[in-house]
């Protein structure tokens, strides 16, 4: 590592690790990027034995990185007093149950590895130069294929004794408008399973980018999610929700949701009004970006942390 | 303060300012009370003016306090960067919005004055020697006349831009079985207006201690109380949640909760199961005293802090 000179040339790895794809990444800083991959999210022992190469590879044409950051797809396991720190635990992802992640690459690539949730990496790069940059108190949202959460309160990432799991918080919902049971396995009515992508797609037989603006569908989704706005501010008190994930695409849902949280919060919370509405449920700004900048930040987090320790 | 003699000695003063009556104490740790009292909640003037003047007598007696701890109702602005920093803020208990509670006590008793929410206060309390000892992820619910709840992370108490308003989560509710609409004036559908003690009073035309446990209320109490467990575990993933407050002095709700809170997980959060329910939602262990001990500790904790900085 010394022959890279300078402490501006410090490389650092990323990785996102998603449940279709990971995204993997060495740079020099977030705006010094060297060198992208993405692989197709097969077997563990493909996918990650293919990402290791990719790191090792990379290695010789720009030097091996210094620390690298993982923001994978859960649940996961972050109690550092665990023996199984770092792995994914019991996931619906077929194949992928007990992996462990942090270890694997610590291994493979010996250098010392951050591991987080990816929307923990997501939330940390939205902080770190995307739509949470002025606030410490913050929700991001994934609305995708699962919905899920990475959640700031005073500049502080949080995750209690596992993470949150937002997903499975259970909702209000209307038998005879909304007669779709959910396709959450373990929850009658919970989030995850009324409102992600394959709930859209699964309650109407379409997937969400067939159905036209008009359709039912929209309102309904933006009625589950403003729902869901309303309790992530009477839970975390934030200063700001950033609605990601394939699901907001349809960014038509952004001004029916603000609309949906104002009449369903009542004015209760001082924090919103009609007036800065669109300043608190937000798009994210680093779209497609957000979680190679965080799973940066991990690893950069984690080697300043080391070489003020060593 | 220098004749009270050694450390041993310092006294602290804490304040449980409820909306029915202000608890009040002087101690020399929460293993020393030397005064308790305790005054009806009337008007701001008349109430907070008794409780300075029973400090003010009482350090006739004892010496005085070296620091004051203040648990609260709320809502309440804990935002140290913002001029109404201690303030009770717009609030239902009528002649108490826009109240100056710390800096009213700072004043008239020349001492440093550490606010915060009256849950987080009982959750303190709890932490340092009740139900929450061995853990530092928890939830404390107070279900009473409101319901609120005091949330530790990593060993801290989390308030984000303001502070968590967990009563005011929107709720599943079934029209069919129970047609009441809440008695929120802000939501139709929240917790609060659903299952505190005023809800159920409302709903049945009885307050609860003179309905028999064989009355249909209380099954449906345990439903909402266990969703709304079922939330927070999604929320904040605790290690335990202590249910108090006046509804809790139901105790056979426990039971009940537990049941439909294991019914309603579907076996989704690995720190929760049939053989260790009983210590996830659990019962407070200083009944009538985790307020007294939070402001306590408050007070001790800004003591402490005061005396390393100067």
């Amino acid at each position: 590592m010394e022959m890279q000179g300078s402490a501006v040339d410090t490389l650092l790895g990323g990785i996102e690790a998603g449940g279709t794809k990971f995204n993997c990444v060495v740079a020099a800083g977030v705006d010094d990027i060297r060198e992208r991959a993405s692989f197709p999210t097969t077997s563990p022992e493909q996918t990650l034995s293919k990402v290791a190469q990719f790191f090792h590879e990379s290695s010789q044409r720009h030097g091996a990185v210094s620390a690298l950051g993982i923001a994978s797809f859960g649940p996961v396991n972050l109690d550092p007093t665990s023996s199984l720190y770092g792995y994914i635990t019991q996931t619906p992802k077929v194949g992928w149950s007990n992996t462990d992640m942090a270890g694997y690459f610590s291994q493979a690539l010996s250098v010392p590895v951050a591991f987080d949730t990816d929307v923990n990496g997501a939330a940390l790069g939205e902080h770190l130069c995307g739509a949470a940059t002025d606030v410490t108190n913050f929700v991001y949202v994934t609305i995708g294929t699962g919905i899920g959460a990475g959640i700031m309160i005073d500049g502080k990432l949080i995750n209690g004794s596992m993470h949150p799991e937002i997903g499975h918080m259970l909702m209000p919902r209307d038998n005879r408008r909304d007669p779709f049971n959910g396709n959450c396995p373990f929850h009658d009515n919970c989030l995850e399973g009324l409102a992600s992508g394959p709930a859209i797609e699964n309650r109407w037989g379409l997937r969400g980018q067939h159905l036209e603006q008009s359709h039912p569908a929209w309102d309904l989704e933006a009625e589950y999610l403003a729902v869901m706005c309303v309790n992530l501010t009477s839970c975390y008190s934030p200063q700001r929700i950033i609605l990601g994930g394939g699901v907001m695409d349809q960014t038509h849902l952004f001004d029916r949701i603000r609309a949906k949280f104002l009449s369903l919060a009542g004015g209760y919370y001082p924090q919103v009004s009609e007036s800065n509405i669109k300043k608190y449920i937000v798009a994210p700004k680093l779209v497609g970006r957000s979680g190679e900048i965080g799973s940066l930040r991990m690893a950069q987090h984690l080697y300043n942390n080391k070489n003020v320790i060593a």
